[in-house]
């Protein structure tokens, strides 16, 4: 098998450019934003105002490259196999290096992402619907205002996920381990009090597929910070594409 | 019982000039730090990568004098009963108001302290030494190096309780569900594996009184961010004066 170090030396080298799903198993994977230094204290109080949707596993110094826990021999210019480029809230290119945008006035944040505790609900014999069917977690914007900070405001998004009733508690608990992949649930049961009319109507990702004696179980979404981004409207933001994550040198274990 | 906000009022009317301990039972006491915007980022990220040490309650924009979280009707610049003042890392004056220096470029922090875990130790029949006495908690600066962040850095000081040898294991698993109040002991037992030579003399507060089948349990202490800003040696930095804390609105209860 790969190591972290080796899979992101392919990235680098453009031999790898897909998702990253299933990509080093056992190390966590994280949602990059990199936005310039005057908004870094704007947006890392949000994140703090808004810790299950934005769960900072590490922030680097402005102008470094390498996140000191997350990735100390990582260069966050190249080693994610897709980026988003973004003026003024609007997308406007997918590189897949970032060498022409990155300069010394950049903050990079990298937040986590429900692939930690969806393997831990697989382990304990819950079934994930979007990832046995092979499709993208259902999500939609809430009617829950996040806590702004600064210049960052919106709406809670969260995702859906179908669970057997009787694992509905299970579930809970399991992920509330997972502080920073969202931890928790926000909401069990009924869409409408989300604000959501229709759960069959996503506002990203797929439907889903409730069957019989299922909950909708509904979490925190990564998807938060990236929304209140673009209604900031910036001069500059960096993320990844969506579903092409940074890879950490993390251990996906639960932290004490 | 006077309320949060009416104990808060005596404090500004100057009827209130002594430490806060005891005063609104039931609610969390929180550290003061307040600091030139400029400076912001760089110390949220310290606390973010010193979270023992420097669990965040709440944090202002800047110019804001009340917190959201913590205190919506507070005034920081008149609801704590003394404060200190440092330029460039030296005490200067000890304010019973700050209204003279506090300016729209400032940003408040609000970390959590001991208190709230310590009341949840004697409340499980653990005894706190330095309660019992009425003495101040012994306080050490260790071999350890916070991680830094932009223009802060400095060691990890610790608090020492002794505690009965057969009540070590409950008292690291009630204080590590208080994690915004320093969390599980940062270390068990040796006191030179943190680098303190003799317990006896501690680098601030008094002696611990150490009994027969009694071992010294570590925590992070709430001094290890304001020894960073001594350090940093920054234009103006405005604290809390030691035990005369902000007293918030937040309910000491678990946080979920």
């Amino acid at each position: 098998m790969k190591t972290v170090q080796e899979i992101r030396q392919a990235i680098a080298r453009g031999e790898w450019r897909k998702p990253t799903a299933g990509l080093a198993p056992g190390f966590i994977q994280a949602n990059l934003v990199i936005l310039e230094k005057r908004y870094a204290f704007d947006f890392l109080l949000f994140c703090q105002r808004n810790e299950k949707a934005c769960p900072v596993i590490d922030v680097c110094e402005s102008g470094e490259v390498a996140p000191q826990l997350a990735g100390p021999r990582a260069d966050v210019r190249i080693h994610v196999p897709r980026y988003r480029i973004y003026r003024k809230g609007v997308l406007a290119e997918e590189p897949g290096d970032i060498l022409a945008y990155f300069n010394d006035e950049m903050v990079s944040f990298f937040l986590g992402c429900s692939f930690s505790f969806e393997h831990d609900l697989i382990a304990n014999g819950i079934p994930v619907r979007h990832i046995e069917l092979g499709c993208n977690v259902p999500m939609y914007i809430t009617n829950r205002e996040c806590r702004p900070a600064g210049v960052f405001s919106g709406p809670m998004v969260v995702t859906l996920r179908p669970i057997p009733e009787d694992r509905v508690d299970d579930a809970a608990a399991i992920t509330a381990k997972h502080r920073k992949a969202h931890g928790a649930p926000l909401h069990v049961g009924d869409p409408a009090a989300l604000g959501i009319r229709d759960v069959q109507k996503p506002d990203f990702g797929d439907p889903p597929e409730i069957r019989p004696g299922e909950v909708p179980v509904f979490w925190a979404c990564g998807v938060t910070p990236q929304a209140a981004l673009m209604r900031a409207k910036l001069d500059l933001v960096i993320t990844h594409a969506p579903g092409y994550m940074f890879i950490t040198d993390v251990p996906d274990v639960l932290e004490s």
